[in-house]
């Protein structure tokens, strides 16, 4: 089974065709996180679990969700685990999915960016990485603990960056515009701006500590006119 | 001398006031990088310096460029240094400001935002990372290195973050909404949506070793319609 949540972001970097990728699921878990809960609904999209403290919803708001959301899982603003946290507890301990897409992630305010990015990999969820993919209208993250994968090449994105979050031990990519061997550091880092090779299928990346993410992603015209 | 720098990303991630903000700074040094360049000129704001490989422009708006600006810095796609690093080096090294906002850094390709945030931190630049800030319209990201500090309340934001950037010892967070005592990781994470005491001028940070984010953020509107 697959999980698709939907945080609280900016709507305006949702992907284009966001309620027919979670109409096409209806038959997955579909989570609704704080606003995302609200947002879901007003896409005519009734979650099957809704979390968060909802301290941002308005009254009427809040009675919504709680009027058409059979299972709503209430979180304390002081707590031990952030809505996010408690999103990917539930998606990937309680309901073990295969896979985990989240939407209206990315955006706004960045320390909420930040933490759901940096919570993925963090010991309580790491070993879960790799099923949880954070998407926007123009990128796409995945994770990869260490070990040697083909990481495949997604044609409606032109780009891919190799993000280093934490210490790295050799890190190689290979087949790839741009090539790296060895690589090790301390420090996050991210190799921005890489290519698949024409025709490519994959390139090849292999590390033996740390963690990494791609992040998928092209161009888009947005406002772009002063 | 303080440096206000310019990079591509959206435009509608602005703060509403940039035009202003950098009119009032024209006898700082003022650097467009790559297509940042191009978006200054079309303010009607000359840069002092063009940093980029402008790979993205077209011809005509490379030639806008050369005609106007009097240093432009190539740098080559494939190089030692991203545009980015360029920049950094260029206003904090070659010409040593007490400051540099950096606005344009956010949204758009995340592996481009992540390659912004993590250089500041990473060794080279590690050093001069508290006089970058990273500015866009609801967040501004400050820096800080291991030591005591009283971050001051900006009235203008509502939350701050506390962002570990990389294995951290001892972080204290005192006089806050929510206080933290000596916390250790060796893993990036975000405290999000923290707030100063009512009327309080600053909250305390201390911590031995690693890199911390402040990033200071608040709601707005945007486009929130379905």
């Amino acid at each position: 089974m697959k999980a698709i949540a939907l945080i609280g972001g900016p709507i305006d970097l949702w992907p284009q065709k966001l309620k027919e990728i979670i109409d096409k699921n209806q038959n997955e878990i579909i989570i609704g996180v704080d606003r995302g809960a609200l947002y879901l609904l007003e896409l005519g999209i009734i979650p099957d679990i809704a979390i968060g403290d909802f301290d941002s919803l308005k009254p009427d708001e809040l009675l919504e969700i709680e009027k058409k959301v059979l299972d709503i899982r209430y979180s304390n603003p002081i707590k031990d685990y952030t809505d996010t946290e408690s999103m990917l507890k539930t998606a990937l301990i309680d309901y073990n999915v295969e896979k985990l897409q989240i939407y209206g992630a990315t955006g706004g305010r960045l320390d909420h960016f930040l933490s759901t990015l940096f919570t993925v990999i963090n010991p309580e969820f790491n070993k879960y990485a790799e099923k949880v993919e954070l998407i926007d209208q123009q990128n796409k993250i995945i994770f990869y603990n260490p070990g040697s994968y083909r990481v495949p090449n997604e044609l409606e994105y032109k780009y891919f960056g190799v993000i280093i979050l934490n210490k790295i031990r050799k890190l190689n990519i290979k087949n790839a515009r741009y090539d790296l061997k060895s690589y090790n550091t301390d420090f996050p880092y991210s190799f921005a701006s890489n290519e698949f090779l024409p025709e490519s299928k994959y390139f090849d990346l292999s590390f033996d500590k740390g963690n990494v993410a791609i992040i998928y992603s092209k161009d888009i015209k947005r406002f772009n006119n002063l």
